[in-house]
């Protein structure tokens, strides 16, 4: 059992992981608290920063000495994941940690990553360092939902956001869709958005609307990779998407192999990956595959049209529902995805509710595909 | 400002009135609670019973004598609706606090009632009591809206209960629509029955379904009346809703005249009301106004089919919806309305959530057609 104090810690370090929510994509989101040895003074805190950044655990001990707190010795560090024990792009927090005189970790869980998995808490115990694993590894796992699935399974948190009435309508049969919700919706909408590591859309949006599928309606210090679905790569050049201040990466998934188009693509700055299925369109199990093992993508934030929704739900590749709900009917129309009829209400999606929550004057709610978070 | 202990009291006072829920219609739901002069203590309390048995106001003055609480002479009473001072199958109300040396009334807010209307604070003070108006009488009014809506508009306050995935839909495209909520779901609806002046359906539902649509799930002293819009008298003499045990009234509304159907239905103990509209089916807003003003409706439970939903919608006769939401999609198949497809967003229907909680697996949501409660 945690003592009321080790929990607070733990709180509070999970408190700070949740600061880089918008920040460390890819790396995880990790909150660090380190406490004098009898836990009564804290003497340092930090989180996760930007990729090649430091680490929360060298925040933290950069904290205490900015602090004043020279002497380490014996402290205990609260930690939300196993600290890194290999050299990446910053040296392995596990050599900081014994270095400073840590001398209890209080870790929230293992670290997925096959680099890590368990040779950090090895490290620290054969440097005498007192190792506890557990408190908050259900929050730390949550808030890294992305991270371990790429991790474990290969492929990213898969998370589609629609926009619908109250009787699932998402767009008027004459295609009007703009807008359901509110402001304060699609404000909300751009922070699912900014924690995502990608925003994934489908050439269908792209023409029909051209979005810019950015983050703008709130604070990041960074902009999402976009995605586009573009299966003949009729992704116009001169899209609103191409002006995007800040965001690094722009990845088109296509089925055809068009040397001209995808040289003019790549012009303006996007990667073309060809990936075909055998019905002529992108191979989206595929796609996922290589977004997770090859583009470091944690949590994809799926804002697509009702094909490649329907797509998606068919092919079995959605992890979770994003759904904001207009107080409104609206009638017959296009619904969420375009999916064939059931032969029996069993054959159904089935989910569970995460959580629902008003925001303006609309609802939100996350629901989750039953099984889909164990991995 | 209301004192603390008045606040108290009044809460008290609604919590009464919620006990009758499922027991007064069509009367208001009061509660009662009576004090000692300074406040401090509680000399009896009530609530209203069954239709033509006492109200909150003499039930508290019979609490106080059972507690042996003879003299309330200068004693407060906190009541949820103004006290009645007409001569029903019960006795006018004012003259029992009267003469029981009732010093001042706490009432939450004026009876609708013409009957009433303020007549009963007039003749309090004119019997040299206090009278203070006020307190509680948003909840009151909130806990009474379908008796206010019957008084103040003559028609019923109608709600519309629907069960749906997700995605908005009610049935597959093959029909198949049992059970698309949770059982904890379906019982939680049994209770919006039991509170209910009435349930009513279509032939459609009853022809498909042959439901009872009696109260089942939860205990409830009375069950509601039941309501059939059927256009051409079809409801079936051997329909299961005949064989529900204390219901005491069915209504029929047709829209024709067949004295053979209607004999035979009679004898089944249904009333039968021809009310056509130009269209050969039924008006349904002549039916609201007869349900209000000569069946003594207060809240109207629609249960009905995807046509039936999508007439009262057309003709602008909902308040309120209550919507079971499963977690699960369905994809595509019958919405909770049949209506025509929009031109403009602006021309759906605006809706305020009232209350979002989940059911069991389910979630309730309960929204309100924008302006209808202001009456």
């Amino acid at each position: 059992m945690a003592t009321s104090s080790e929990q607070q810690h733990t709180t509070k370090a999970l408190e700070l992981a949740t600061q880089a929510l918008f920040l460390s994509n890819p790396n995880p989101r990790v909150g660090c608290v380190i406490t004098s040895p009898d836990g009564q003074v804290v003497l340092g805190q930090g989180f996760t920063q930007q990729a090649g950044g430091p680490h929360a655990e060298v925040m933290a001990l950069r904290d205490a000495a900015a602090r004043g707190n020279n002497s380490l010795q014996g402290a205990t560090a609260y930690v939300t994941l196993e600290p890194c024990s290999h050299q990446g792009r910053t040296g392995p927090c596990c050599d900081a940690l014994i270095g400073a005189g840590i001398g209890k970790v209080v870790a929230s869980l293992a670290d997925p990553n096959p680099l890590v998995a368990g040779q950090g808490f090895a490290r620290l115990r054969a440097a005498g360092v007192e190792v506890v694993v557990g408190p908050g590894a259900t929050e730390s796992r949550e808030l890294n939902i992305g991270f371990f699935s790429r991790m474990v399974r290969g492929t990213p948190w898969v998370r589609m956001k629609t926009a619908a009435s109250l009787d699932g309508t998402t767009a008027l049969a004459n295609g009007q869709s703009q807008w359901i919700t509110s402001p304060a919706a699609r404000a909300d909408g751009h922070a699912w958005r900014a924690r995502a590591c990608a925003v994934l859309t489908g050439i269908g949006t792209v023409l029909d609307d051209d979005p810019q599928l950015d983050v703008r309606d709130v604070a990041t210090p960074r902009q999402p990779h976009l995605v586009i679905v573009d299966s003949q790569l009729q992704t116009p050049l001169q899209a609103r998407l191409w002006s995007v201040p800040g965001r690094s990466t722009c990845l088109i998934y296509t089925a055809v192999r068009d040397e001209a188009k995808k040289a003019a693509l790549e012009s303006r700055g996007a990667t073309v990956i060809h990936l075909p299925n055998a019905q002529g369109k992108v191979d989206l199990g595929a796609m996922l595959q290589d977004l997770g093992r090859q583009r470091a993508i944690n949590e994809l934030h799926v804002e697509a049209g009702h094909k490649l929704n329907g797509s998606f739900l068919r092919e079995g590749l959605v992890d979770e529902l994003l759904l904001y709900q207009a107080p409104r009917l609206l009638g017959p129309g296009l619904g969420m995805a375009q999916t064939a009829p059931l032969q029996s209400l069993a054959d159904g999606t089935a989910l569970d509710y995460i959580s629902v929550d008003r925001i303006g004057p609309d609802l939100r709610i996350v629901a989750r595909v039953q099984g889909r978070d164990r991995f």
